[in-house]
């Protein structure tokens, strides 16, 4: 699917309605852990009031009604040009069409914008997150690691990279 | 080295001066980079002014000339019971005496006793951190990843876990 002909604009300054969308897109996935929700929607208060000093950066997608789906990234710090994925999410009624593939694509063009190298993706090893494994397998990243346990016993962290 | 004969008092809550003491320790160390020693100290102004909802936790080592060594950790967010050793410092003066591992033994006393079950530590590839990777598995921290040109090209992240 081509990003062109997706009925998106992308937007990267976080605004002050975002902080509601990203709590309604993240709960409508049914994906996320109340607690996950709750960090989700904090990033982007923290941007919406510090800008760029906060350290995240976001892709909007906005659609035909609202923000369908976000992304948000940043530079690891004590890095050279490591960044992290740290949220992507695309709202339950608008999945299966591109739209995260058209979002991952998007940060990683702003990454290499800015000199970024690396990208890395923290995931769950849980079953429910297979698909989202899958995802980021086809978009060309790489398991680095798997830290048995680290979320709760049993629940593995996965992370993610790939060379931009 | 047994900790009860080092002239050591270990304190769990970071004072005003531990930001300038903490400073001066990883400055002696010529280990860091400036902007790592920025980091640290950070650590402690956040914990001095906000106290436990910082997220970090220390133990200061205070021998007779002010404090001697510091560790910085923390439960990491969205985990279960997983713990993150941010920083671990003796001044230059003071080290090969044991004191580091004692304050990797107290930080695991805390860990385990705030029901902690596994801890993580980052650190460096570079040859520079060579003697600290020994300790480290000499503690028996194992290496449960390797992360090729995170901090910069050519200077990976060693990741180490211990199951407490």
């Amino acid at each position: 699917m081509n990003e062109q002909r997706l009925p998106y604009v992308f937007r990267y300054e976080p605004q002050l309605q975002d902080i509601e969308q990203v709590r309604t897109l993240a709960e409508s996935t049914g994906n996320f852990y109340p607690e996950e929700i709750v960090v989700a929607v904090q990033l982007v208060q923290e941007a919406v009031e510090h800008g760029a000093a906060s350290g995240y950066q976001f892709v909007f997608a906005d659609g035909p009604s609202g923000c369908h789906g976000y992304a948000c990234f940043g530079h690891i710090p004590l890095t050279r040009s490591s960044y992290d994925l740290y949220w992507i999410v695309v709202g339950r009624a608008w999945q299966r069409q591109g739209l995260g593939r058209s979002l991952l694509e998007a940060v990683e063009r702003r990454v290499r914008a800015a000199g970024g190298t690396q990208l890395f993706i923290d995931t769950s090893g849980r079953d429910q997150y297979q698909a989202t494994r899958r995802f980021y397998e086809a978009q060309g990243y790489q398991q680095a690691a798997i830290l048995p346990d680290f979320y709760a016993p049993g629940d593995p962290k996965i992370i993610y990279s790939k060379k931009l």
